[in-house]
């Protein structure tokens, strides 16, 4: 009686980029491509394989070239994967190796901007057009850092959000992911922000990236989705976080969605149990605590559950 | 825009019941009523602080009455103390310790209740007439274990659910909790059974009793609240479980679920930065890892959050 809900959402698997990023003890290359493969078998078909940032910034990183060029030569068109990149120079060295597909982070709070990327709004919007500019055939997302809240400055008003996002607009960007960066928000935030930003930018496509801080991370995406959102960041074994927000968690897991959205007869084209194979080499290979209920859930002889 | 947010929720606190009876380690029985002083303190007026089971059951509950007669005597009518009963000598030693309120537990399957409590729906019926046959002036609830699933049987139908609830409504009893004994139900199925039960037994109250197994805790209790559910049992630091659910985790945590609502406006009673304490005391005092988010997050000196 859910009377909104949709038979099918689209979940972009961020792991191998927001997640990794995270994780302090290098991972070596081929059990990246592992975890990647094994997410691929299961289903998943939208993934952010990782991020051309100064890999003296971020050494987890520094193989994303290598990883870019294996996954596209192994998988060619059949799988849709994009990187992070933090500027013009990223952008060019993603579509060097080949990627058609890229992520720009631009915060709502100018404050985190600044920590995260030393940026201001005007820097960063500047950049931004630069890219659009110099790859006008580059596929270009902006994740909306802190949309509902910041370490720094407390919530996040909703016209803030509108204010930046038309910036971006206006330069020709329609994919918008609004991101609980440090995993506060509440579901009525959540349902009434992307009402919101729907409304005023029918032209637009609005994606979820929630952390799971509160335990909120399931809640908000039902909200989203009951709210109309069709597309939801998320990253296998719930890891990731963000070092300019003390005391986030990690993101929204991968599995804990793909459970909750699968048993309510939502596709997703991945399959949950076998997406647990997945969680279980992560568990193996990845040097991290792993924050999704399902890999810590012991429950896979109950029946038809 | 959540239109049917409603302002107020009543939060009943089972973790000195279900939460503590599935601590192996023996609690104190100062430390029990210290954790119960501090659930008070920070607002909590409902809870249940014991179960009259058999000592050689469940050695966890022994000081039931011990306690039951220090939180009277400390706090008379301020509060609505409750305990768990198993049959009609447990009923009459709460009723002799001064327990106006008590709770009997049936499960929805069959296969459930005989591995949880060894008895038919035939037997578990006949007790509860027998009960409120003997003391007509108590408060009883019944909760429904496994109203979404069995871990036997697989999912519950919802036919099953209005069909026991009939046979215990026609006893006289109108205070019932769904409950998802494991923590496999989904949103769509909390919001539907929800609506369902309301009209079909117009003259009852439902609560909602969730366990967090795939983290659906606070999700389900946003799709109960969005449904109409306006009581909703939980445990501080997420304790609980259960002895015949192989692989279901603690219950929603108190904290967890004040936490949101709170920062949603809407009004419980309790305090959650002040239950914090609670959480912390738990954590020293108890002899079990806590599930709830908020024992977790380190978040206390972020701006207004």
């Amino acid at each position: 009686m859910f009377k909104n809900l949709p038979s099918q959402i689209e979940v972009v698997e961020v792991g191998p980029r927001d997640g990794f990023q995270n994780v302090k003890t290098f991972i070596p290359t081929q059990d990246k491509l592992a975890i990647i493969d094994s997410l691929i078998a299961a289903g998943i078909t939208e993934i952010e394989i990782g991020s051309f940032v100064s890999p003296k910034a971020i050494p987890q990183m520094a193989d994303t070239k290598e990883i870019c060029q294996t996954i596209l030569k192994k998988y060619g068109e059949t799988i849709n994967p994009s990187v992070l990149i933090p500027n013009l120079r990223g952008a060019q060295l993603a579509w060097e190796a080949g990627i058609r597909d890229i992520e720009y982070v631009i915060s709502v709070s100018e404050t985190h901007n600044k920590a995260n990327i030393n940026q201001t709004h005007e820097h960063s919007l500047a950049e931004l057009a630069k890219i659009l500019d110099t790859l006008p055939k580059m596929a270009v997302r902006v994740g909306l850092a802190t949309a509902f809240a910041c370490p720094f400055e407390g919530w996040t008003r909703y016209d803030q959000v509108i204010s930046l996002a038309s910036e971006i607009t206006s330069l020709g960007v329609n994919k918008l992911a609004l991101s609980d960066t440090i995993g506060v928000a509440t579901p009525d935030k959540v349902h009434d922000l992307s009402l919101i930003m729907q409304k005023a930018f029918p032209a637009s496509t609005f994606a979820l990236h929630l952390h799971d801080t509160r335990g909120m991370g399931l809640a908000n995406t039902m909200a989203g989705i009951l709210a109309g959102i069709r597309i939801h960041e998320t990253s296998i074994g719930g890891l990731g976080g963000c070092p300019f927000a003390p005391g986030a968690a990690g993101n929204t897991s991968t599995e804990d969605v793909i459970n909750m959205l699968s048993t309510m007869n939502i596709s997703t084209g991945v399959e949950w149990k076998k997406l647990l194979e997945t969680t279980e080499l992560v568990r193996n290979k990845v040097d991290a605590s792993l924050s999704s209920h399902m890999a810590k859930a012991k429950i896979y002889n109950w029946p038809n559950m």
